[in-house]
């Protein structure tokens, strides 16, 4: 790894310290998460698929080949501005799915509710879980409910796992970034997590900032057509753009380059950010991927995104280099250089 | 429908009202639950799997045919005599995969971390799962975690989702039992339920009851020999084999004969549910099935289940009949018949 140069500015150092307790932090999505996985996790559960760190794992069945996700939402408020805890659950799993380039087909969803939570709301999330499966083309195979007392859950917690097929022999993988591939956004970033903080804090903007929450398997199929051309997927999630960035220049390696002008954010989604204090490159989408795409197809799969749903904001962000392997190098807007770091905890906790 | 003997006592009848608001009997397994699924979940997700109502969904992919099934475990205490959740999540999972005739291959676990958690019990927890998966033959491809606010989660809920492989063209499902077909329990009942009350309660019996949990995979393949007389299996979880033979009975539209003196239950469970007033037919166990087998070949399938792992008290305890469909009758120690009926909501609340 080459030293960072002394102008750049390290954010947050990992944490070293052995965990003893369970903190906030570390659901982040950030560095405290990487402790938790890395000390408790990996050195009991050391499958390669679990080590590979990926959206979806891949496995080999007799002979097909399918790619499994897993995850919990806790989101809280359950119900916010663009989506609730339902549509979530299933845009985030079916996304996971899609990232690895496999074609969502089956979803499995295990609800724990507490006692006393209302039929009404419980519905609202239900008939959301309905609707975005049938737009992501995913059907619900498998259920299960559990109830705790009351005090021992917050409303409703959903965890939905996918299975997808995958068709094609070379797959995306955030270890696949080579330098000189050019890095591709699919829209302005931000807006879940800024609904959700406005949502759970009742702060009142001008207008309402809504989740981008969306099913990006329309996209992620049109995209496959550029085929070994296309490197990695990520969707967007908790650390947001920044961790995702993090995380392919760890994996495969590499040296990343953004150019802050080029990365959209919405003047409302912006304003909220300072007024909070936060950060936008490390707040949540939900409907929002970045492709690593070699240089020379990189203006056809812009054209691919841009004609996809939701991804008509796609554009050429930055790209992979073979400087600084494992840093995240912004070229801020004034002109300056530096290190966009995984965050060590949370900006936002529980966005998801 | 044939209409209940005046003289067998029908013990809670089908909740008719509509459901309003989230109660503990809701996640017991019995008639709430089936409220809850009827009411909430069905009318939005009708796939023909949900509809089946089984442990474990079977779907083709490509070529494949797999099953899947997912479960949230909410167990409280989290750590108990004979397992843990973890181990707990591991085999209530594989079990039910096992129960379609699949071969458990790959898991996904999702966990729910309240903020404080010590490390050290997490890691109790972990390393029971990979013991559990080890002993299971199955490899975690995919996990996740978050953690919520001190008081939004009771310490550590998991959601364990599981992929099986089916390679043979007829399998065992709760709507194959016919006529004359014989009922196998695995072993005596009730362990797993007075395990976890006695631990919650901290009632001190003269020696310790131990959850029955355990992974059924091998005495279920070895069951796949016998072929297609195999009509059914189900393992008893929430509800107990009350609640199972009563799936089993409405599944199928037969009839069920319990013999009482022949349901083995150990004195220690018995004597404990007496204490508490519990019906042990209700009792849930995590390592013990129903197997319905055709009359013919019901001796050898004994001696299989005997022969293999947590098999060794199997044994003939009724039959599948034509009269009284959908009706579970237990003839008593003491010469009666009395309708087993499902539970309305919860003898056991929190027990998986």
């Amino acid at each position: 790894m080459t030293k960072a140069d002394d102008s750049f500015s390290v954010s947050c150092p990992t944490p070293k310290n052995e965990l003893t307790m369970v903190k906030l932090g570390h659901g982040s999505g950030g560095r405290l998460t990487d402790q938790l996985i890395d000390q408790v996790f990996l050195p009991f559960f050391d499958s390669e698929q679990l080590l590979e760190k990926e959206d979806a794992a891949t496995v080999f069945l007799d002979k097909d080949r399918i790619a499994v996700t897993t995850d919990s939402y806790v989101v809280s408020p359950i119900i916010f501005p663009g989506g609730n805890i339902g549509s979530l659950s299933v845009h985030g799993t079916v996304n996971d799915l899609c990232m690895r380039g496999a074609k969502p087909l089956y979803l499995s969803a295990a609800f724990i509710l507490e006692e006393g939570f209302d039929r009404e709301s419980l519905e609202t999330v239900v008939r959301s879980m309905q609707s975005a499966s049938k737009e992501s083309g995913v059907v619900l195979i498998a259920a299960d409910t559990k109830v705790v007392n009351k005090g021992c859950a917050d409303k409703l917690f959903i965890t939905t796992t996918g299975v997808g097929l995958i068709t094609q022999s070379k797959i995306p993988s955030a270890s696949r970034a080579k330098a000189g591939d050019a890095i591709i956004l699919s829209g302005d970033i931000g807006r879940h997590g800024m609904a959700i903080m406005a949502a759970r804090h009742e702060l009142e903007f001008e207008t309402t900032i809504e989740s981008d929450s969306a099913p990006l398997n329309m996209m992620c199929q049109n995209l496959l057509s550029i085929g070994d051309s296309l490197h990695s997927m990520r969707d967007l999630t908790r650390g947001g753009l920044a961790s995702v960035l993090n995380e392919i220049a760890h994996s495969s390696a590499v040296g990343i380059e953004i150019d802050e002008s080029t990365v959209p954010v919405d003047p409302k989604v912006r304003a909220a950010c300072e007024i909070l204090g936060l950060d936008p490159l490390y707040v949540a989408c939900e409907g929002r991927l970045v492709a690593i795409v070699e240089a020379q197809r990189a203006e056809e799969a812009v054209s691919i995104i841009q004609a996809s749903p939701y991804g008509d904001g796609a554009k050429i962000v930055g790209k992979i280099v073979s400087d600084h392997p494992e840093r995240v190098v912004l070229k801020s807007v004034i002109g300056g250089r530096r290190i966009v770091d995984k965050l060590s905890g949370d900006q936002l906790p529980r966005i998801c």
